[in-house]
């Protein structure tokens, strides 16, 4: 099944069940309004959609009109919770390496998690809107699940139950000011503005056998200013599965319905794979050549992000956005 | 005016108004059924509350019913956005000076803050239900206020009209949890479980004088198993108001109606006021004798966080809660 919110100037927006070729759409507004109130009743939700998703691949669904990513907001426009990991260790002990600096061998046990900002998420082809090109702009291409409750000391072998739902992320990141604010110990806050995601959230069975142990065995693609840069496969130095990550999370709380939870950049070891990040990218320039090349993002550069699945069709639909100054707002929903 | 969440076997519970003295409540269905919703319209919104609450002071609400805090969820029972800060530095040196560490100057001028997960709060009656002793449970006892929408950039100045009310927070912290998890360079996570709030949230003029600069300048008391341990002034030392943490939170973006920010753990120079979170405590034991000596909680161990204003009244009513183990779980909404 493959859900999207579309754009109806309420701040969570109307939820839709999308065909599964991306072409077509219809309303759920006779099963759920929007898509945390799916995910709150999900076991009795998710049946009526699927069912509405049947008939919409089948060409019998009764309103069904033309699916337009330029008219979605992010599948959940805001969330009670985003937590980002970063289960990709080799990123990070690359990022490590340039910088002269070793990395914990624990990292390769205990995951890497920040706590993000839910409450502001970008549409897949919104601006992103930033103060200034000074920030050191940067995307990050990430896999996220969401989850139903997870209660608090769910070990990872019952984790993988409770991911309801897939989707492809830009995590949005400001590079320069991360060393001041990672320097203060409380974690990222201002070096973390809001986050993007794919137009549609897919069920993990549509991921066929791709999804294997709670990972997307499938490449992601990261397109910057129209070059293909990166095409990482996601099932691949994955250290830390979903269910994982998502047992980290919850090992001290509740984690509740609507949870999201990010995979942090996709990274593959075999260089030749390219890069979903800017900044390991210049992390290699670094170790190489002693100093990096590649510049950030400026305003209008463009980022898309996607996954194909085995027959080169799109799964999640294109995260395909444009950094932008202020005043050059991105439209509003 | 003054703001609760009542349980009613949902997840975001029924809207209420409360009488000024705290001792009358009325459902606000007829104008919004949660806070969220109150929120995100507030403008609107508000001004219909506020005339239900005048009627409800003058004993003329026509459905009233005895005010319960056992009733109540926290004011907004899951956020969008849990942001919290340190604005107290005395109490960041003190725990940095515990440990031999020198306080970087620049903490004086640029908050820390931190973000925390807002999909599970806890009512401010129910238990604070937590797996293990062995991770050192202490309590934070914080103000904290509830935005409206903040656009990014928004600068100090005009941050205060964006504060729309006020609550107490517990901000239940896992003080041997947090050298591992910091050490990691990613900030909090496990370490800040879920948080507790009081049964009522204030509008900003229910403070009358007390509210002065974007402070709170009253005493904020702390009792640990029926022992006053702390009663320090809130807007004493308070090195950064609300609105310059809110100036802080929204630098690099946009914060959604419904962000609640916090003040950090509430702390006087003036050691003879005492202390609202154990860890404190524990620094100046350190400080002064080599080793802590104050044990953190234990389950069974009871926590009351209260205000109370020039005439002795509560304002924001109590958080009052015990500390207990899981299976003893805290009561359903």
């Amino acid at each position: 099944m493959k859900l999207a919110t579309l754009k109806d100037g309420t701040r969570d927006g109307q939820l839709a069940v999308v065909s599964r070729d991306l072409k077509s759409a219809h309303l759920a507004d006779g099963i759920a309004l929007t898509m945390q109130r799916a995910l709150d009743d999900w076991n009795f939700i998710a049946p009526q959609l699927d069912e509405l998703y049947q008939q919409l691949n089948a060409g019998r669904a009764p309103r069904a009109f033309d699916f337009d990513p330029k008219r979605c907001m992010a599948p959940l426009p805001r969330a009670y919770q985003w937590a980002d990991g970063s289960a990709y260790v080799n990123h990070v002990e690359l990022v490590r390496r340039a910088r002269d600096a070793e990395m914990p061998e624990s990292f390769w046990h205990d995951p890497l998690m920040y706590q993000g900002g839910g409450d502001d998420f970008i549409g897949p082809t919104d601006d992103i809107v930033l103060g200034s090109e000074e920030w050191g702009i940067d995307f990050e291409g990430e896999v996220a699940v969401i989850t139903d409750d997870v209660p608090m000391g769910t070990p990872a072998q019952q984790a993988l139950a409770h991911i309801k739902l897939l989707m492809l992320v830009n995590d949005v990141s400001l590079r320069n000011l991360i060393p001041a604010e990672l320097a203060k110990g409380f974690g990222f806050f201002q070096s973390k503005p809001a986050s993007s995601f794919s137009p549609v959230a897919v069920t993990p069975d549509e991921l066929g056998d791709a999804w294997q142990e709670g990972k997307v065995h499938l490449p992601l693609r990261a397109t910057w200013n129209g070059a293909l840069v990166g095409q990482p496969n996601a099932g691949v130095d994955m250290v830390f599965s979903f269910p994982q990550l998502i047992a980290h999370l919850a090992r001290t709380r509740n984690a509740r319905a609507g949870s999201i939870i990010g995979s942090g950049t996709v990274s593959n070891k075999d260089s030749k794979k390219g890069y979903t990040c800017i900044a390991e990218k210049r992390c290699l320039e670094m170790i190489e050549g002693g100093e990096p090349k590649t510049p950030f993002m400026k305003f209008g550069d463009t980022i898309r992000i996607e996954m194909l699945d085995a027959n080169g069709k799109s799964i999640f639909g294109a995260i395909n956005q444009q950094v932008a100054q202020p005043g050059a707002a991105r439209p509003q929903a």
